[in-house]
């Protein structure tokens, strides 16, 4: 980019809206802030955001953010904001419920904050919501500070276990879940078994034939390398399709992060057109509770890679056999193009 | 998301890799600074990676990132890295040139480190390559410190003239130019006029009938109203297509930026369709330059908006009628579809 109007400075007017009259009127604050970048860099640093000292430990601190609200912070890393909950929470829960029929029993591992219940909630179709979460003070933090994420234990099908995830599955009864999303942290300390392939296998064990998992996988832009373990053991795993999808979270590092969609051997799942669609749904929107982030074709274009990230992971992806592309005006010769992207390419 | 794994504070070993054999090994240093969410902040924070005091004068510094490789910071605002750049130079070039048949004729205003010169090279079709950059000091720096974006200045076709970008449009010929790309910074300060609807009308005189314009158009997570008063200055401007666009680049504001496409009456530009496609373009990749970021699944991907940016955005974008979709999912009834973005849905 250029220089131009960087060198501005301090400059916190401009012109504007449609018009040339030339009037200046007063920068949006927004914009000043976005100017020197630090929207993120504020919600990142906990020192300037902590405003609650009741859950100022050494763990768990929360905020606000000018930019993204009440910010939930774990030793250091921005957990969830106000502002940019809605892409995470609404992708990693649809994302997998869009894609199969009428799911009636969700498993979530994690997701003590409330938010993929919410989300979870909007389906009808869905009887049980279990949900097992190791850490009662993140609830404890959410019911206090994050009444939107919060509504979510709220619904009457929900029934929370404060536990250990890994015991919790494996008393399980085999085949019991439609779909399970594992809604936890990076892969290094105690989350780090959630990734790992003993793990896996009880996710897949705890599934239905043609059940999907929903899991967390790190950002393209960082981690191919992690994605790449994770991509292998899932699909030693699931013989149905696995993908790597990403979206949009600006609190997030690299203001991106992904998920490894899988689909447990048996009733057929093409991740990438959603047997399920949100907006036909009835009720999902019911109180007022409208979606901010996710839709079908959100749906369709979080399987899109760029072009680096799908050399990474080439080998790796793999795509049920009635994913691929009706038509493409690709060159396979001169850039392959992913089975599991190239429906995008059908118009 | 849950805490998980964030309680582990300085952990840094992890288990991994497909097997289960239980065997420590370090937790690669990408991982480390993405758990604290460092690279951006760090790439951001100028005082951390300036090196060269010979350009760290008040506007601008070079340094580098142990994550994005060099950086360019311009008053504190990074303006690219080497490690993300691809994302904004691939798609800002390549959505508007593969938008259009044979692009002949092509001007960049700003874009002074070269890299929209670099991609603009991989059309063979171009003849002419006019940039007028208003500052010989982002060409200086860029030229010592970013050899992979300055390169763009070595192809022959390429006419540099270093000055006010409106002066220069004023003197151009009416209707001379395929396309036009602004590089420009935010619309605040000197690149401000870029945005308004004076210097618009002057860019789509030089166009020709059916040309295309991509604008820098900001974040669709922080500055929306900014790309409302953008939209409304280009659709009274631009009679054909006009689209709010968006990518990743993680050491951006919000780790997003967009982009404004516009089309001028004459011959339809559908932009949803290349009609250009990157992966038909002989010689593209030549000199073993290969794409990193841009495809045309991304192309595509690129005009599909979350649904809170759709309501936003609903009234501002247009769409020519031919980018309406053959089939969809979608229930209008309940979640209006705009056509700019349908016809992902088909399938």
């Amino acid at each position: 980019m250029e220089a131009g109007g960087a060198r501005s400075g301090s400059a916190a007017y401009t012109k504007g809206s449609g018009d040339d009259d030339g009037s200046l009127k007063p920068v949006p604050p927004c914009c000043v802030k976005a100017k020197a970048g630090v929207p993120e860099s504020e919600a990142k640093c906990h020192d300037t955001v902590v405003k609650q000292a009741k859950y100022n430990t050494s763990t768990t601190q929360c905020g606000q953010s000018a930019t993204y609200g009440n910010v939930l912070v774990l030793d250091g890393i921005v957990q969830l904001t106000d502002k940019d909950e809605c892409a995470y929470q609404e992708m990693v829960t649809h994302l997998p419920l869009c894609s199969i029929p009428s799911p009636q029993n969700v498993l979530v591992v994690g997701g003590g904050d409330g938010g993929v219940l919410r989300e979870i909630a909007r389906h009808a179709s869905v009887e049980n919501i279990h949900i097992c979460e190791i850490d009662q003070l993140v609830i404890d933090v959410c019911r206090d500070f994050f009444p939107n994420l919060y509504v979510g234990f709220k619904d009457p099908r929900v029934r929370l276990h404060v536990g250990d995830a890994v015991d919790f599955l494996k008393e399980a009864a085999e085949g019991k879940y439609d779909a399970i999303i594992v809604d936890s942290s990076d892969p290094i300390g105690p989350a780090q078994v959630l990734v790992e392939k003993p793990f896996i296998q009880t996710i897949a064990r705890a599934l239905r034939p043609g059940g999907v998992l929903c899991n967390l996988a790190e950002s393209m832009w960082l981690h191919t390398h992690l994605i790449q373990d994770m991509l292998s053991i899932c699909r030693q795993t699931f013989k149905g399709a696995v993908h790597y999808v990403w979206t949009s979270v600006p609190t997030y590092p690299s203001g991106t992060i992904g998920f490894l969609l899988c689909a447990k051997e048996g009733p057929s799942v093409n991740f990438l057109t959603p047997v399920n669609p949100i907006e036909k749904l009835e009720g999902a929107t019911k109180g007022g509770r409208e979606l901010r982030f996710y839709n079908s074709e959100m749906h369709r274009a979080a399987f899109v890679l760029p072009t680096f990230v799908r050399r990474e992971l080439e080998s790796y992806n793999t795509s049920a056999e009635e994913e691929k592309p009706k038509e493409s005006v690709a060159e396979p010769q001169k850039m392959k193009i992913l089975p599991n992207n190239a429906i995008l390419m059908a118009s």
